[in-house]
């Protein structure tokens, strides 16, 4: 794979990637630190056998997972698709995967062009500890009613300035965001909430995460959740739930990029 | 906790434990290696003040991962069922939890009183790697035909000579063993194999998934599971899958002891 590359004109790819964030620093490369971009692009450079920058739809904090990341990046490396998936996996530790590689058009972009991200907030709700999902579900021991969380939820649903619920340090210009669908439900032990928004603030999920548990576990009214969005001031909120029970699930492109989309995301947990 | 202990009679208790295998060498005791009796002796003598020694129900290999292991132990010291519980997890790393503890009967034992035993090996069926699931499920890139293994596993259920099943260096006397139910499913890029048996021969799980694999993937056909069985050969069989995929998930006893059954055992995934 690294033997003489075969050049071309510089195409774009484009890549899906799954990933357990447990032992990453996050998406974006810091210095001294492991992080998804700094692996991503290793490996990328070295099929490529040329430095590879790679950009994403939804920098993931430290400890969240992702089932369906996808980044692009530009390239004279001529590779088959198979070749891009296969030699990037095999310079890949094992808690990240890349699932698909296809060349998309140059006016892709997989920030810009993305219309919608979907996140899954996933609770273990029960009062023994969790093992096998210690680093992969929030453990809540209080019981939670996720019909109360539903009703709450609907007040975050549209169009809103939500600076009650970004973290203090958020970069973005505006705090508009566009929540689409914001579902909380219950399944057996697991609580789930799905969110999805064309854009997400810096903690924005793990924020309304954090309110919705206080609404569910009966600390607060169920109108809570608009008071805070109403207030616009993040002091007034609650709790920001921890990363590890957080999982980038879905980012949507307009049809006509071709992105491939998973049949059954969810069935990894 | 560790304070002036109480002390009583002896009595005997049950508790339930969940583990992730990945980080442990198998269930038993081994000189310097981590095991989970080892980590659960450490953590119940802590609690109790005094050394204690545990009896499983089921003592699963390196990697094997248990949502409803069954411990047993007696001691004198006297702590309430949940002081069992949360003091023993307050000594265990997070890879592995105390779900319940219950005073029982002198003549419960966890190993002799079990009726019956049951395994999910879990097979995540498509062609990208995992990177979430990588150490909990056995990863096939090939295509598998549920429908077919289901019909072998068929010619595997009740009383028969397990001796091609079982690992060259069992130490059970007898090969007998009565498989009461297998069953295969997918469940979209899932498949399942459930099986409950009275007792299980060293392998004997990771032996039955690798015979059906090889029947599922087309490279042997349905009468192979019958054929192997009948030879009582373990050299006539196939590869032992992997242990990752393979989950202990429920230990059965009779109703009169009063053992917990949990209520939602396969939410875990």
């Amino acid at each position: 794979m690294t033997g003489t590359p075969t050049e071309t004109a510089p195409v774009r790819i484009a890549l899906g990637v799954e990933y357990d964030g447990a032992r990453f620093h996050g998406f974006e490369t810091q210095r001294d630190t492991r992080t998804v971009q700094g692996v991503l692009e290793h490996a990328l450079s070295r099929v490529a056998d040329q430095p590879i920058r790679v950009v994403c739809a939804g920098r993931t904090d430290s400890g969240v997972h992702a089932l369906a990341q996808v980044v692009h990046f530009d390239t004279t490396a001529a590779r088959s698709a198979r070749s891009w998936v296969l030699g990037c996996n095999s310079h890949l530790d094992k808690d990240v995967s890349a699932l698909w590689a296809c060349e998309v058009d140059e006016g892709f972009h997989a920030r810009f062009s993305a219309v919608s991200r979907s996140y899954r907030y996933m609770i273990l709700n029960r009062t023994s500890r969790p093992a096998l999902l210690n680093a992969r579900a929030s453990w809540i021991c209080q019981p939670l009613d996720a019909v109360r969380m539903q009703e709450a939820a609907q007040q975050l649903v549209g169009e809103h300035d939500f600076s009650a619920y970004r973290a203090a340090g958020c970069q973005a210009r505006s705090s508009v965001r566009i929540v689409r669908r914001l579902e909380v439900w219950r399944d057996g032990e697991f609580v789930h909430i799905d969110v999805t928004a064309n854009a997400f603030l810096q903690h924005m999920v793990r924020n309304l995460a954090g309110v919705l548990i206080a609404i569910g576990d009966g600390r607060r009214a169920v109108g809570w959740a608009g008071e805070v969005l109403a207030s616009r001031d993040r002091r007034t909120g609650g709790v920001t739930a921890p990363p590890h029970g957080l999982y980038l699930s879905e980012v949507e492109y307009p049809p006509h990029f071709q992105i491939p989309r998973l049949s059954s995301q969810f069935a990894v947990w």
